[in-house]
């Protein structure tokens, strides 16, 4: 018997239907009454089914006419331009990037927002958030001596092994001992550096990247080499070899393969082997970083970067904060040949997580619950992405570019005539619209043109709204 | 009305009957049916008075003669000496403490151990962790949100707001701005030595000292410089004027001004006065490491080190971990001048803190319950070090010295005839007797015939035992 409920039987039903083209785009779908009667289902069933695929966005209600396979409106927008992948990087050390990064984060704290589409996390109704604190108040009734007594060394077994289970799916074999736990993929990451580098080392990361990765290399002190990176395929291995060859000492390559923060690229499989071997080959320890995987549409499994390591040198570091639970600080690692170190830098730094949020955590995680909710979570994003996109090819003048990436929770989009983003903040803050400038996201002026917004709320009038101000404000600004 | 229970009030009359001699030391205390009869009590009154005097070491139940006032064996045992103040102390670099006390510490868990006196906590029975279980449930219940949605940057407003208004008692005035939310008292130190330091420069800190302290140092390429410090007063204020003079790039000094691990010292607030004005007039960091102060038997209120600070130049650290919830790995941190750089380095390293635990933690904080258990605590460890320090005075062999501290959770013991405490450690591990040695507690090899017991355990059969084994274990090698 099949396990989903009826209406997701159904739902799936027509969704074959609308992706084999049987029902075409803007075709009427059959009436609920019929639907009845086609499948002998309740009212209430028929309903559910049409309001799942509404919420997925393949459907929509048109007033006293029924629901209509949605007509994707086509986004005639180009990507941004690919950068040029063969001039030589301008080394740059993050000293400062902090300070902007936090001017920026300031002022939109000191401003009154309506709307914020400045973050890279989905809105906390998209998590499950009930059945988490059902797990946890399980956890706490079960272990009455949870909150008394540390962690075990390492993390909570279950947990960890849990953990390996799952990253199968991602082509790595782990035991569970191979998994450190850190507060968050932050932490991950801060070890991984440390590990690996002296301050005054050079790190090669994507440029454009997350301003996270920027903070954390100024306040290790650690130098900064920036290797384009396109919309396509993510960091080009190319300029990251040439680097490579000129500068003596790169210590790390730091790598989002999925979805990258803010591009939204994926890297093919040909291009993660290469980048795996090339790091290998020039000794430059490679550190990956997973954040966002869960949330890739893909009909193919992914590959992690840490699946061609057959010498230890990747550092996979991933976390369950943007796919799960922004409450729990829960991230990840595995250190390959570098794991004795990571532990001993992650005792003296905060030693053990508390084991609390992994016994609720690997609850959840084992149970079908959580590939429901990601699929879910998933299914809510599309449709919000799909019509922040539109909104923008609507309401911004001609010349601007943007990403449609293959999943995740951002869009990123190149203004026309290098029009100043920052202009754009300051402006869009006056009517309580906060976003991402670009300059956030790279030491160089590179991306001074760019914006990143946010597509992690439910599209509403309001964020149509202010979409289309902002639209206005880069059009009166353009001119 | 006195709001406390008539066997708590029918104890504190006859506490203050011991403590004012009226009741001598060796006497009887009146019968069971005696008490009931005299202050109208219930029988199960009467039991749980003498129950609760006895838990907290003041009367002590022989069989069939009743409860008597227990008379404190004098503990014919000298402190250990005082080291040599006026010699210049050697700037030694941590490389290799990490690996020695790994090394302790993984013998350890390999081995069975049926008791381990080696920790630095108290037995999970004396925390309160049903409250804070309960604690917990409610904040889950009251906040559905609390996790899948972001901790307020910098933390918990009502957590900060409750340790402010605590932070008065140790002479304190803080607004909860002032506070930064850390993963536990090593976290704290961490941004601390952070903000203050660059990697090579020296890092002054008592000798002994805990050894976490020294692993992170370790981690963070800094040099530290062993100052003497005592079993009376703690760290030599001379001591430290000379190094200053001596040596120019001290950029921290780091103490523990309360029950200092493991010496057990408390600074008087002369020579505390004396080290926050010193460090101010040579520019260097005075960071406060104030894990105990809650465990301090005191009739007087004791005063952090920041309490005398009047330019931003302390940075006091704090924890709950050891005083309320070891499970649970709740910092915080006061960083005086240095806070926007330590909030920068929080923010990189690992984000705010879960707000989950922080409510729990608020909850009880802000309630009678935690004074309550904080006397308990206290209570319930002192028979515990003097049955302890009974123990190895009466099976230790002649020469051995130990200190006697005014609270805390341990002693610490100088072998005789400068026997390797190190042969005492492997050779009890032969007996599942686990034990922290001195060498672990500074990288000179001064403390190499010390050893540092937990008397955080009910004081059992199993435990005399142990002592007993251990003293047959000296006693044998120092033949």
């Amino acid at each position: 018997m099949d396990p989903q409920p009826l209406y997701r039987q159904l739902a799936n039903h027509y969704l074959g239907a609308i992706k084999a083209g049987t029902l075409g785009q803007g075709e009427r779908m059959p009436s609920v009454r019929s639907m009845m009667r086609l499948h002998d289902v309740s009212l209430s069933t028929a309903l559910q089914t049409c309001r799942q695929l509404e919420s997925e966005g393949w459907i929509e209600a048109r007033p006293r006419s029924g629901y209509f396979v949605r007509q994707p409106r086509r986004v005639a927008m180009m990507p941004p331009e690919e950068p040029n992948f063969g001039l030589p990087p301008d080394p740059a050390q993050y000293v400062g990037i902090h300070a902007r990064v936090s001017d920026f984060i300031a002022k939109g704290r000191a401003s009154p927002i309506k709307v914020n589409l400045s973050g890279a996390r989905a809105a906390p109704e998209l998590y499950p958030a009930a059945q988490l604190k059902n797990a946890a108040i399980r956890a706490l009734r079960r272990n009455p001596e949870l909150l008394v007594r540390s962690c075990p060394p390492g993390g909570n077994a279950q947990f960890r092994a849990i953990l390996a289970r799952r990253a199968l799916a991602l082509g790595m074999v782990l035991s569970p001992d191979d998994i450190t736990i850190t507060h968050g993929c932050i932490e991950a990451l801060n070890l991984a550096l440390r590990a690996v580098t002296q301050p005054g080392d050079t790190v090669a990361v994507e440029s454009p990247t997350f301003y996270g990765l920027l903070q954390i290399l100024e306040s290790l002190g650690l130098r900064a080499l920036e290797i384009p990176a396109g919309t396509g395929s993510g960091i080009s291995i190319e300029a990251l070899e040439l680097a490579m060859q000129t500068y003596g000492n790169i210590k790390a390559v730091v790598v989002v393969p999925h979805l990258q923060n803010p591009l939204g690229s994926i890297m093919t499989d040909v291009s993660k082997q290469r980048l795996v071997h090339l790091c290998e080959q020039h000794g430059v320890a490679l550190i990956e970083d997973d954040t966002y995987s869960a949330l890739v549409e893909s009909e193919v499994p992914l590959n992690a970067l840490k699946a061609w390591d057959r010498s230890g040198n990747v550092i996979y570091c991933a976390s369950l904060h943007k796919i799960l639970a922004p409450g729990m600080r829960l991230g990840w690692m595995v250190a390959g040949k570098w794991q004795a170190r990571v532990a001993m830098l992650k005792y003296a730094q905060t030693r053990d997580n508390e084991e609390w949020s992994q016994i609720a955590a690997a609850e959840f995680i084992a149970s079908t619950d959580f590939d429901r909710h990601l699929r879910r979570l998933r299914a809510a994003l599309r449709p919000q992405r799909e019509r922040m996109a539109e909104a923008i090819a609507a309401g911004f003048p001609l010349g601007t570019r943007m990403t449609m990436p293959q999943g995740g929770i951002t869009l990123w989009i190149e203004l026309p005539h290098k029009l100043s983003a920052k202009k754009v903040f300051d402006e869009a803050l006056r009517h309580q619209i906060l976003i991402a400038p670009g300059s956030m996201f790279s030491n160089s002026n590179r991306y001074d043109a760019f914006i990143r917004v946010s597509c992690g709320w439910r599209y509403s009038e309001e964020i149509d709204d202010a979409v289309r101000r902002l639209g206005h404000i880069v059009s009166g600004l353009a001119r």
